[in-house]
């Protein structure tokens, strides 16, 4: 079945204590729809400047990413900058030029709008819910947000909450949301505010699974010695549930918590490089061995 | 298979944001003593002073733990008072009272030195290493630490890590006692200062487990919405990791695994409740059940 990822697409400077690189392919739509690209066919919705690089454009078609909703508007692509400290678990933003991105409004093309499974990659939640009037009788949507939003746009995140299947955030955003320190507290008061189910990310921690019926799944990270760049993990998380759900086309828990597991292992690919590097060069053969080794570690 | 328990016996006085208890049963010996028997026969070897209160040494021998081991010293019983803040994941140590801790010596009956399967539980290395030569040919010894041995005595610690066959100790104390800011990397580092195997505990984030050929594990905490008092959950971990393998006498690293399931449910039941007030109503049912569900949460 095919996937719609919807989100942004960015231009990404970053900086960390051993590097820096600019002009780098970024946003959450970049990342979610290469991640998702590794299970199936994907139809990418974003928006794109006049400067965009010809080669970022390419990777996206070496993947076989439907291009078709991919928007260049007059100006220059959105662009992100920001610092990394030395345990790669705080970032900072340096800047953002919103550029074309302000005044994206997603279109998806008339043929689109009965895609099966659709990930609302993290963007302000009034344009993910206008994706969501566009799609019909979908049978999953995925959305994923992020601090900004919560603080930002929280009457509109809540709204958005009652329209999808599964919310993704990572922990501190969930004690954000909710006001519980506890995430066994919050998750279980996410899936109360709207979606069936709420996957809580914890970076090296791993991830923490809730539905709406008292399902729990917990999972560690795939075990890596080193990470080069964190950036777009959660977005390749995203990318590789929705991805792997289409796949398969099974929504009960059980495969939801597979879906879990192949976003964490795509998503442990990502940080190995920046950007878009390590999974450009990526095989199903590689995911399916972390997979295999994955078993052993986590039961 | 008989478990020897070694570790401190305490009384203490815990504050939380909540409310504040007095000459609460508390020690790593005390608590890890008691997870352990769930498992099987215990004999437990540590110190207490003239003041210790008759229902406390009851709690032991309700659970059948042999106290032939068990020294009662002039003086007053080791105390402890501590203070946590409103997330329970920050302890301030307020006092500290060592008493008739303060010149003990463990002394095993001669019949115990052969127990095949030792807890070294948390006190200094140097009393550690002292069980490590009074027991004979023990099958395995489980040898837990903390951040201020590390400090204190990072040379008996190190000396200790040839001694015994598995390690136990937080995330925090984990990048102390090696300098590595990766978890995976410090895991794997001390696999090769001596112990064959090492569990890195992550108190709500669950608990990795590393061989020293490469074997690693990783599981999650057992759900939980509310923890009264975290106060021992190391100690029960470490007591459910070595009653289990004392129980089944089989330490391949797919037993190990399911040793640390048991140490983290015994660890789960520990921190519903001050000191040891709800393993002292625990049974093996509870225990079952509960690995029942964790088995669902994890795989």
């Amino acid at each position: 079945m095919s996937v719609l990822v919807v989100g942004s697409i960015a231009l990404d400077h970053i900086k960390t204590p051993v590097s820096e690189h600019r002009d780098l392919l970024g946003g959450s739509a970049s990342y979610a729809s290469v991640a998702a690209s590794f299970f199936g066919p994907v139809r990418l919705v974003g928006v794109i400047g006049e400067d965009f690089p010809p080669p970022h454009r390419q990777l996206f078609a070496d993947r076989g990413i439907d291009l078709a909703g991919l928007e260049v508007a007059a100006g220059k692509t959105f662009c992100w900058s920001g610092e990394y400290e030395q345990n790669m678990n705080n970032r900072r933003t340096l800047s953002v030029e919103l550029n074309v991105f302000e005044k994206f409004q997603p279109k998806l093309p008339e043929s689109w709008r009965a895609t099966p499974y659709v990930l609302l990659g993290n963007i302000a939640p009034s344009l993910q819910r206008n994706v969501c009037e566009q799609v019909r009788q979908p049978k999953f949507i995925v959305a994923d947000t992020m601090d900004l939003w919560i603080e930002m746009a929280r009457a509109d995140l809540l709204k958005l909450l009652g329209e999808v299947d599964m919310l993704i955030l990572n922990d501190s955003e969930a004690r954000q949301l909710t006001g519980e320190d506890s995430l066994i507290r919050a998750g279980r008061k996410i899936v109360g505010l709207g979606p069936r189910y709420v996957a809580v990310k914890k970076g090296e921690h791993g991830c923490l699974l809730f539905g709406r019926d008292g399902e729990f799944f917990s999972t560690g990270a795939f075990p890596l010695e080193q990470i080069k760049d964190p950036t777009g993990a959660g977005d390749c998380f995203a990318g590789g549930v929705i991805g792997h759900l289409a796949r398969t086309d099974n929504l009960s828990f059980t495969n939801l918590k597979e879906a879990v597991i192949q976003g964490t292992l795509v998503a442990s690919f990502c940080v190995e490089e920046f950007s878009l590097r390590r999974l450009e060069k990526l095989s199903g053969d590689e995911i399916a061995a972390r997979r295999k080794a994955f078993g052993s570690y986590i039961a």
